[in-house]
């Protein structure tokens, strides 16, 4: 089943007559209504009924209703419940939190809490920068969204981004070991949601944004980024711009060219569109071009957006003007990360030899693979149903990590560039081809090769605070 | 050990030449010392040496050092390290948190986040008060603390508060199975915590203040009690308040004596001092007098504290004036929750009949049960090292967990009435003697007794939102 066409998987209870019907005869019917049936259990047995759930892939809700009409309309079959399987998984939410040791008696209490506490407390007021080696602050990140921009759905609040926050702490986790928080705000203001933030870092090691509109985001990246001496990344910008340069660089391997020499256009100069820019810019790319709905932008027009106007200063060295027509004449690279079919087969005939194709729109790519497949040399998409997914997975849980091992300050533009190399570099050359550029989100390797990277760069750019002891892994 | 003297606990990494000395010759040097060995482990032996950790309890650090200094100056013995076994189980902090179910394909990871959490957060959209069922709010409390009320410390920051606020969230979970998470804040303005609480409010079904100092945790928490409809609880305040309530409630009982007939002096009317107060007026008593350094509080003066102005006009029937030593006449209960010696054997000889006391100073109460034995019927303090101890352990797990079961938007004066009852009927009238009116915290059906009465008052006083379905608990 396609995850970005995904259906649902529902679990039908049913009750059957032993007398009247046969479980073959429920296989049968689900068959004719096009559901797929992909587990089957026992529940309860008696005499004269047999108790099953069973499992079932539909297309949607309605499909699940036929199905579950049908069945209830045969005579010995009556559908008991019908439960989805995500919601039956997100019951009661996602996340839980544990003491790492169990308290056991008196003495475990004493230690943990009051009175022998107050030894620790007094050694962390003496020394702030204990709160590292004494607080879950060492390995903690805090997941702060206002629930603004969430997933392809918008502005849908703070209590329903909250699973998606979950999840992502989930992956923090899973993919890091780092205990990470959800943390949704009430609010929009960006000056109220610095304030807020501020006052919660005591807590964390880092903060993550996530899921903020733009351009609200910029401004509240950077004053915090300002303002607070841990790690402040926001990963719909930063990590969307690392795992595409990680691609960037293995596409650019195989066709055999250099960064420095690429022409690039990139269509959609949102916060992912800036950052993207931003990360190729400090990784060599030197001739990019940024295309909006208005046009190529170029240093003889005035922006309403100030991010484009910062865009026009900083790309484009030949200044051209024009539409994606004229941009992409010649280009080596398009990036997408706007909508579905902006790019056509026409586009790429006139890129330079080896067309790469970075379409990210999800869910529906600026051009699907099948189009563009006569004629791109390689091609990425934001889909797990395709080859070479452009996953933010890749990159935080292992950003995070490295930043947190070092006790970084701060995730600067080396550590972000030490990450979309070892990104890349956990295809070995051998391994290359037009379908693997980009390792598998569960590809184990990848975090500890991030991690190791980004803390070995947060280290030579100064901005590391742990002292390597002899004893310690560095 | 008394854990209210507590002593340290240090672990001595010992190397010991085999040929030269022993380990008999380790523990007597330490027995001269006054150091209390309670475990050896054998780390390593080789053929000339064994190196063993050594736990040993002392006095304190000075202790501890001339320990080292004395084992270092013994031919064939090495002090190698020095660990505290408090800070060791503090490495890192005391929490962390975890998904409730593993990822471990590309199918669960679409479950837990995108695509399918997309219908989750939908669903939530549309309807909000779906976020107690598909998110961790349906469990989880947030920790609420500024720093500036800690233990006996004071204002020691929030960097400095979080080892509590980490113990706290660890015995929400171990006794009541609640996912806690600390919030220490960066600020002290009450207006700015109360907007922050505010903010961070969709993640949580209740918040539990803890250690905000006086006066200003009375105006955060009414604020927030105001405009949020999750429970807010300053555990300090109504904690204590509940589990006095609940001693005085078995002492009464023993004694033989009405809560309405009582008269109760009260000294130190602090923010505990007003919450037993009110607690106490909610159970039916009527007549309570209040002590400060300024002597009784009566209607004929005017007061600079707030608090003490409503509590003249709610309190001392008889509007008594004077000193504890006039106030104490013929009482039948003694609180304290002010500071060491306030309360002396010739104030306990002329209180009525089988005099109660609850001395509940930390560390040292208002009388010692030593100087106390001879005149009180029923004595309970504090500490842990007497009978009676007064500790909010025994309230907070239970009052938020059936707080949270039933959903409730608050924790009233029902529910805490409730818990008080439930907390003292966890002692069956048989078992109830002069030392054992408050049950241990260990005691596992605590918590279980509090969550099921506090619902039930939750129901029955209109504060209830989760609906009683057939196949819930309820």
């Amino acid at each position: 089943m396609n995850v970005n066409n995904p259906g649902i998987s529902l679990i039908y209870r049913l009750e059957l007559a032993n007398s009247v019907t046969t479980f073959a005869k429920v296989a049968s019917l689900v068959g004719v209504t096009g559901g797929d049936i992909i587990a089957v259990d026992v529940i309860r047995v008696s005499q004269d009924i047999v108790v099953r759930d069973v499992t079932i892939n539909v297309s949607n809700r309605d499909h699940g209703k036929r199905i579950s009409d049908m069945l209830n309309s045969e005579p010995g079959i009556r559908v008991v419940a019908v439960s989805d399987r995500t919601f039956l998984v997100h019951l009661g939410g996602k996340l839980e939190v544990s003491p790492k040791i169990q308290i056991k008696n008196r003495d475990d209490l004493s230690r943990v809490y009051t009175p022998h506490v107050a030894r620790i407390c007094e050694a962390i007021r003496d020394d702030v920068s204990k709160a590292y080696q004494l607080t879950i602050k060492r390995n903690t990140v805090a997941v702060v969204s206002d629930g603004t921009a969430v997933l392809g759905l918008g502005d849908i609040g703070p209590y329903a981004a909250m699973p998606v926050m979950e999840g992502k702490a989930m992956l923090f986790k899973q993919f890091a070991g780092i205990d990470a928080f959800p943390i949704c705000l009430d609010t929009k203001d960006p000056d109220e949601i610095v304030r807020i933030v501020k006052s919660i870092a005591p807590a964390f090691g880092g903060i993550n944004l996530e899921d903020i509109g733009s351009p609200r985001c910029f401004a509240i990246e950077e004053q915090l980024r300002k303002e607070l001496d841990i790690p402040v990344f926001h990963d719909d910008q930063h990590g969307t711009a690392v795992v595409l340069l990680a691609g960037l660089i293995n596409a650019t391997k195989l066709v055999k060219k250099d960064l420095s020499d690429l022409k690039v256009v990139i269509v959609g100069i949102g916060a992912a569109g800036v950052a993207c820019t931003k990360m190729m810019l400090a990784a060599g790319v030197t001739n990019i071009i940024g295309v909006t709905l208005e046009g190529i932008l170029h240093r003889g027009k005035d922006y309403d957006i100030p991010a484009w106007n910062w865009y026009k200063e900083h790309t484009n060295p030949a200044n051209v003007q024009g539409t994606l027509a004229d941009a992409i004449v010649d280009a080596d690279v398009f990036i997408g990360v706007s909508g579905p079919g902006v790019l056509k087969p026409e586009h790429i005939q006139k890129m330079a030899r080896d067309p790469i194709v970075f379409a990210m729109a999800n869910p529906t790519p600026e051009i699907t693979p099948e189009e563009a497949a006569p004629y791109v040399r390689v091609m990425a998409t934001g889909r797990s149903d395709y080859p070479n997914q452009i996953n933010n997975v890749l990159c935080f849980p292992g950003i995070f990590k490295g930043a947190l091992n070092a006790r970084a300050s701060t995730i600067n533009e080396e550590m972000k560039l030490a990450a979309a190399h070892a990104i890349a570099s956990s295809i070995k050359d051998e391994e290359l081809t037009e379908d693997y550029i980009i390792p598998s989100v569960f590809n184990q390797s990848v975090v500890e090769k991030v991690a190791d990277a980004v803390s070995k760069a947060a280290y030579e750019s100064g901005v590391a605070r742990r002292e390597i002891h002899h004893t310690d892994n560095y």
